[in-house]
């Protein structure tokens, strides 16, 4: 019993960190609008990659992946609005 | 049956996706060293929440898990890496 929670910590601690790791760089690209070495292809499949974790957590009725990838995406569509608005012409 | 296979297959792809995601910021950062809209703490927050991610996933003993954290974390790794090298002193 205590090492089923002890994991489930970490799993929390893990979907905590991987999910709130989006928010420094939606906050860099925001303030200094230099998104020039951000690459769109990253956060574009990653953006369809997390819709799809969301369509299996959905499946597999787990709520704390619904979560975790809903607030991902939102954090991925709007680096990817940043990095579409900021970027240069070429 | 064919749902839990066609279930599978979305999850496999949602998998090579987020994980695949990082390899055009790994080639973005080597090609152009251009590190300075790429956020230090994302790709930080990210690598620790991977590392956490690969210790349940070992601890659940899901292969598939382990495989793609390996995966993400060296590609998270080699992000942080060119960041720390060509990100301007100021």
């Amino acid at each position: 019993m205590f090492e089923i929670q002890a994991i489930e910590i970490v799993g929390l601690v893990a979907a905590t960190l991987t999910t709130s790791s989006f928010i420094p760089q939606v906050y860099k690209a925001y303030k200094t609008k230099d998104v020039e070495g951000v690459s769109l292809t990253m956060f574009l499949a990653m953006f369809v990659g997390v819709l799809l974790w969301l369509v299996y957590g959905f499946y597999i009725n787990s709520l704390s992946m619904v979560i975790a990838n809903i607030i991902t995406s939102i954090l991925c569509m709007a680096i990817l609005v940043l990095k579409i608005k900021h970027r240069k012409k070429v």
